[in-house]
């Protein structure tokens, strides 16, 4: 089967499922708290679940895992909700501790409905997410469940320690590579091999398959942040809808600029000056490519998906299920945006 | 048993249990985390756990009803930790929300290390709550876990459901009686009744028996709640530690004070032009006694402590085992602080 034709066939199915089981949870005496988890999932309300939010690409990723180890995908689809609850549980705390007043061209909902009820419905979406894991069918075997359960609780002790380290670096002088390293370990990548190897749990794979799905999710989800911090500099701003060179306006600390940092050259020196007007970004972006960010950044890229690849490979090599889960990394390595 | 003799007991196994799980949880090499979470646990650090701090009502309950049920409490620690971590998550961010400053005469996690890092910090005492949970002992019975787990998650959607209603009904006109039991039946009742059937669950107590432990903790827990509310307006402030007639002053929507909203008489017209200053909060309390409001409260709490107790006699009865429960349930309904 394509991923397009996979894609097509879960994704309504995604969707149902996230929205019942939201509607389970949160019953109709609650309005507002549903208008706000609707809201922030992409959608006009619980009744209009029209998606205009995220790719939904944490769950599809469940799905095809599951599909991939040999396993009825639709069975792993509470699992797939609780991957997407919680990615979307951090989206909301992240946008209030980032200060961030937009995502996906919408307002965030700290902006629209006060830091409070922010805080407590990312709170609440956090326990539907893992709620959303017990819908698994425990009575075909209760030891999976526990074990489905207990992954997604330790991805999200991961995400909490590399939030701590993202939240502390912003203030730190010294930052490093290692630094960088450790902390999207825990932010990105710890959900996707989570995901990765739920599905393949489900599916009901061994140890030792579940390993190999595991870790080609993590390289997934590194060579994904680098490549998301390569758009973040040199991407095209007319496909990635931000600012050119937008993160060194915004002074983040991605792994171009830990690089360019770490040469202690001309760009460590401009950029320690502090915040750096939007006409002089473009000047800097060819000064870190020039002392090799550019260069080591894809590399890093290409290492990852390298990694990410042979972890594949043995994970599913080439059985006909595995097809769609190939076309997805490549997309999800390929993009522009 | 006595209260005394048992709390003796288990105080230092909780205390050592939750030190134990954060330390598992947050190594070494995050030693700013560690001391967040040890900080707000009332410890002085992961390596004094000297407990400066909350009172531990919630574990006791647990470690208690498994008892009374006639299990071996120490299977319940897992639990008791769990439903311990849960509420102090709680309070963390409850603390940002109310931009509360002080608790138990110390400086809040917010007021600390900012806010950015104290939503993370309650989102890492969350999970490491409901990975505390499945600390149990699976190979016993995994369904018994797995309905722990959902015990627990379900009282964190009444929770959070509370608090959303709580938040909503600060900046609210109109907040009626109705609303009050709504909202504390999810704050403070729901985290009760789940620890009282949780000791009863691990107790294995079957489904009949575990209700009468849930319903008792929930009128335990409205009782409280209710008790609370009237030390607030009438409590001796020498033993509160608050100012007197602080909810007054502090223009909370408690118990007595919807009651006396409720009226529509000179309380009421009172209230309603905003600020109370702190000269004249003494003369709104006995306004608010005149028109029945101390009355109606501590009928309240009576009627709920006599449901806590019936539930409790169906319960345990007259059960050796119950007694250090009916001990514990006389001490909180009968505290003046």
């Amino acid at each position: 089967m394509e991923f397009e034709e996979f894609s097509s066939m879960a994704l309504p199915e995604i969707e149902a499922n996230l929205q019942q089981t939201l509607k389970h949870y949160v019953p109709h005496d609650f309005p507002e708290l549903r208008e706000m988890l609707a809201y922030h999932m992409g959608w006009e309300s619980l009744e209009d679940v029209t998606n205009r939010g995220g790719k939904r690409i944490r769950p599809l990723l469940v799905l095809l895992c599951a599909n991939a180890a040999g396993g009825d995908w639709r069975q792993a689809l509470p699992a797939a909700s609780a991957v997407e609850y919680i990615h979307n549980f951090s989206l909301i705390h992240d946008d209030i501790q980032d200060k961030s007043e937009l995502r996906r061209g919408r307002k965030t909902v700290w902006v629209k409905w006060g830091i409070a009820q922010a805080i407590n419905t990312g709170d609440l979406m956090f326990t539907i997410g893992h709620l959303s894991m017990l819908n698994l069918d425990s009575e075909q075997n209760p030891v999976i469940v526990m074990k489905a359960s207990e992954l997604l609780l330790q991805s999200c002790v991961f995400l909490t320690r590399g939030q701590y380290n993202d939240i502390s670096y912003e203030n730190r002088v010294g930052v490093n590579l290692d630094d960088y390293w450790k902390m999207i370990g825990g932010k990105t990548a710890a959900l996707l091999s989570c995901s990765a190897e739920l599905g393949a749990l489900i599916g009901k794979a061994d140890k030792n398959l579940r390993n190999n799905f595991h870790s080609y999710g993590y390289s997934l989800g590194l060579a994904f942040q680098i490549q998301d911090d390569w758009l973040g500099i040199w991407g095209d701003s007319a496909l990635t809808g931000k600012a050119i060179d937008s993160d060194l306006a915004a002074g983040k600390k991605t792994l171009p600029i830990l690089y360019g940092l770490s040469k202690n050259g001309d760009f460590a020196r401009q950029w320690k000056k502090g915040p750096i007007p939007a006409d002089e970004t473009h000047w800097l972006a060819e000064l870190l490519e020039k002392e090799g960010a550019r260069q080591y950044t894809e590399e890093m890229v290409k290492q990852e998906t390298e990694k990410a690849k042979e972890f594949l490979d043995k994970a599913v090599g080439n059985l006909e299920a595995g097809k769609p889960l190939w076309e997805l990394t490549q997309m999800l390595l390929e993009r522009k945006k």
